[in-house]
């Protein structure tokens, strides 16, 4: 399985994603899912769920160049003239990859299992996040809904349901993040850490943080010690139910 | 959807179901998803998730014994010697009433779908609760994992798994079971109130609680304000992340 949450704020982006990944589990490893270009003129990242060969191999295509067709004009990350043509070249991606197995998954009832989300920023465009689907076409996030998460992701969701605003302030929004990474660890051991954070400041075109926490990072360990406490500490001064004697 | 919880503790049981349930978005209904019976010598306690025909059927024969074969003895949970022979019961009702859809339930494509939280206690008998199947076999809670949820299940699932314990008290388990409901609620609009909650104290045989939950019940609204106050504050608190300038 997989966690990965993305949130695209008034201020910025932040990216987080584990690097557990699992074919039964008696085969659990360690991938990072989390790719970054940041040539100076853009930020763009994307995160994936779902088959790992499937995600790999957009990844391949839309980073490196590789699986093109040779007679096509070479179109990369790197090249994109926006986001929105980003999510275009990802989701073509899916689809290519997608026809490239499909017979011989159908023939062996395997499920096409992939997700993206894909977030950035082109100078001289505006900062976005999308979503991209198996089927290769993508919903982008708005001030309305300013996050996506892919994977295992009801376990982490109500404290962004409760919280995450698009007014939330980038320090924030990676507590939120951290604490909705923290609740999904807990509860599905198919998520697991190290997991990839990276943090962009709108117009700067430069990654603001880029850091993996892996299970002895002082501050995460912090924020999971103090969020327990604090859930524990809530639930014992509820007041107690009218109803018993 | 349904989302249901029990807490079978050192003193007693804990049972909290909601009452919606959809067939689509566009037919929400209304049905008590939580049977008692305590006739003075027993209380037993089924709270089900699932196709809501399926369900049905199957409290209508484990409790009021209708459908059962004319030869047969009758045996419902008011007559069963002890809470295994309930589950068993149960059991053999749902897989009855499996083997009677089936061949139409096939046909249609449509799925086969129940899963039951059976709990309780009969004079002379411990105290019991079970997990019931759609195949009609089931496991028995323990101390090591003193709750069960049926139906969409995960929302709610990281308090339960932070700080449900055998030894919580029977306030405090309500307590946890009314945040596991709200989480959920937040979450899944097919999740709706009112929901009923029941509370048994061990080796009494008589119901301590038996409570329907609507939007307006006082102490439920305090338990979700207090909360979610609680939750905001513990995320302004946690320490701000060190990487970021």
């Amino acid at each position: 399985m997989t966690y990965c949450v993305g949130l695209c704020l008034q201020d910025g982006l932040v990216l987080l994603a584990d690097t557990r990944t699992n074919a039964g589990p008696d085969n659990i490893a360690s991938f990072g899912k989390l790719s970054v270009v940041a040539p100076g003129d853009r930020v763009i990242a994307m995160m994936s769920a779902g088959n790992l060969a499937v995600t790999q191999a957009v990844t391949a295509r839309v980073i490196d160049a590789v699986g093109l067709d040779p007679n096509e004009p070479i179109n990369t990350l790197l090249t994109v003239k926006s986001m929105y043509e980003a999510a275009e070249l990802v989701g073509a991606a899916v689809k290519r990859v997608y026809q490239s197995v499909a017979p011989s998954y159908n023939m062996q009832s395997f499920m096409f299992d992939a997700s993206i989300i894909l977030a950035g920023q082109i100078e001289g465009d505006r900062m976005r996040m999308f979503h991209i689907y198996a089927a290769g076409n993508f919903i982008e996030a708005t001030p309305d809904t300013p996050f996506f998460q892919i994977g295992e992701t009801k376990y982490g969701k109500p404290i962004l349901d409760r919280v995450a605003r698009y007014d939330t302030p980038l320090d924030g929004a990676v507590k939120l993040a951290l604490i909705s990474m923290d609740s999904t660890l807990r509860s599905n051991f198919s998520v697991g850490l190290p997991a990839d954070l990276l943090v962009y400041h709108r117009d700067t075109q430069r990654i603001e943080v880029q850091h993996r926490i892996s299970e002895d990072d002082e501050y995460f360990q912090q924020v999971r010690t103090a969020w327990s406490e604090a859930l524990r500490r809530a639930y014992r001064d509820l007041p107690a139910p009218p109803w018993m004697s």
